[in-house]
């Protein structure tokens, strides 16, 4: 057992603490990872605030150092520079073998599992020896975290840590939406509705893709501008500007509508807007949010009967063991914008002043140093 | 001007009339056609009878021969035998030239517009010099029509015009729901919702394009029969046998869900069971089905998240001038089942007694010959 410090959460929406806890070894299929930059995500806290499985740590996105690996581990070293999986790959399934999805059929994301895949327990306890539970099977608000060998990602150790994290979900979420999901072609027009990291991170795959337009639309200016300056949007639209529905505007100023519609929120309502800003015939949306979940979305099948599509994807169809490593060198190249997304550094202590500022629209990423405790 | 019969719309679903018609000459990119047979689809009833352009000539599914053109048409001769196209091409605009879709910006479907689309003008008259309005630039329930040359497919002379004329909308729309829209793979497994023409269309696309598993749902055990005897259903599925969901039935089938699902009704709680019937990851579902159309889809956006497409068509996504003839050719090769969805041959003078048995759920596709009035 390592002891060590993490961000425990004790309820629906309370204050995360601080706490001395117990990390076990990893099991056989296992890594024991010592994180050392976390980022906040939004589906931290919207999984926080909605969860019933506590006491719980949180936290998906982070890079770390290998600590140790269980017996049965491949092609994972102890000393390796890791990024976490959320949504892991066991290269082994149907899914994985599929060549078509992401998604994972074992590893696969569910808020609801807190414990390890392997053998239905957690590696965390208390001070006092009580269970703490796991989260989308990397608990990342800790100084040491417990994965499946499927839900780490091995990188190049030239790769700044406090950078990369952001590739373990929100920026690569995006990035995907618009290269692997959208597929989005040279000199295409684009429209991303939200403006937040993953909104961002779309303007850079769509920017990476080649799109000759790429179209920004918040009711927030300041986003608005920051797209334009650092993200690389060509266009931007506050829907507040307009008397007539956004949806009327894009197709103005796109012949006719958007090749690629990407919907960074979660929102209904912005989906059936996204759906509706694509050219008929070819345009493709791409849900790509995750937030107002048991809601449904509503609209017209005539948009599909015209030749539009509607798909989604988690972690922007990424499989996070074969595939994140080509988002380490677009950094490392200068290809893609990472710096700018990171707002704000605190230490993992101030965990709950990093949902603060998300919560109060101030911050894109927040990054958690998890040795400042 | 031509003096002929035709089955004339007086009001919203008023029993069609058979009446001596004058038919003006085509314009100059127009060809004037004498029809020989023409089908009956349910797009005529519900527009006739959801209709406010009255009188009208309802029909859009026939064949016929050339009788004349206009000095400007290109690649048509009198006597050439030919498809009317609801959904014209024009070759020209952005959209028949984008090489993505079979929507065409001049010659599109819409059901609003009763008049020519050169001149805004129509080319029939009642006896006594009165305006009788156009429909979906077809209007076939007549002995001789006006349709521009992006509206018709000339084809091959030995083709029996009574057996391809089914393949100027029903067959075609549901074989391309198939084949162009879902692009259905070798080996793979396709649910078909809804066993009409279109429905068994969809199955002899999907069988065409070498599916392993074709499996149809409908509530009409007869229809479930007949599909497997005549139109290629590997599994059939009738929802009312079974007390869970028919996408729980289909995903337990499946191993997870279908690989491409096929809406053939345009009823949107369909549509919604479809999409949650296709396999997670990569699961398309097409629309092929218009009937409520007024209706919104309601769906979990989840369904989108975990990788599932959906799309929908007109005409099956086949470009009407340009592509329609490989239907043609594979009706003639016996790759393809026409003669099994004419359940009855009527005169037009009969056309609503056709109407009655297609709404009695009797009939696939009645054949009116035009002759016969
Ligand atoms: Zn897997
Ligand atoms: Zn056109």
């Amino acid at each position: 057992m390592i002891a060590c410090y993490a961000a425990v959460a004790h309820g629906a929406g309370k204050p995360m603490v601080i706490e001395k806890i117990q990390v076990a070894p990893p099991g056989s299929t296992e890594v024991r990872l010592k994180i050392v930059h976390t980022s906040l995500c939004r589906t931290d806290i919207t999984l926080w605030k909605n969860g019933n499985i506590f006491p719980r740590i949180f936290g998906h996105e982070a890079a770390g150092i290998v600590e140790s690996i269980g017996k049965d581990v491949k092609g994972v070293q102890p000393g390796d520079h890791a990024l976490t999986l959320f949504t892991g790959e066991c290269k082994e399934c149907d899914y994985c073998k599929s060549g078509k999805t992401n998604v994972c059929q074992k590893y696969g994301i569910d808020p609801e599992r807190g414990v390890m895949v392997s053998d239905g327990k957690s590696r965390f306890l208390t001070e006092d020896g009580k269970t703490i539970y796991h989260f989308l099977g990397t608990s990342t608000f800790s100084q040491y975290t417990v994965v499946d060998q499927a839900c780490i990602c091995v990188v190049n150790k030239d790769a700044p840590l406090e950078k990369i994290c952001l590739l373990s979900c929100g920026v690569t979420t995006g990035v995907g939406a618009a290269t692997k999901a959208a597929k989005v072609e040279k000199g295409s027009t684009v429209a991303i509705f939200g403006l937040g990291t993953i909104g961002f991170a779309a303007a850079q795959g769509a920017k990476i893709a080649g799109a000759s337009r790429i179209i920004g639309i918040d009711i927030n200016p300041s986003k608005l501008e920051e797209g334009k300056a650092k993200f690389g949007l060509t266009d931007a639209i506050n829907p507040k500007d307009h008397d007539k529905p956004v949806q009327e505007v894009i197709r103005e100023m796109t012949n006719g509508g958007a090749d690629y519609t990407i919907e960074c929120v979660g929102n209904v309502n912005l989906i059936r807007d996204a759906v509706e800003s694509a050219h008929e015939g070819w345009g493709v949306t791409v849900a790509a949010g995750l937030d107002e979940s048991t809601k449904v979305l509503t609209v017209s099948p005539k948009n599909f009967l015209f030749g539009r599509w509607l798909t989604g994807t988690w972690f922007g169809g990424y499989k996070g063991r074969s595939e994140l490593n080509q988002l380490v060198e677009k950094y490392m190249n200068k290809e893609l914008n990472l710096d700018d997304f990171i707002t704000h550094k605190l230490p993992l202590a101030k965990v709950n002043d990093a949902v603060t500022l998300m919560e109060e629209g101030k911050c894109l990423r927040c990054v958690l140093d998890a040795n400042a405790v």
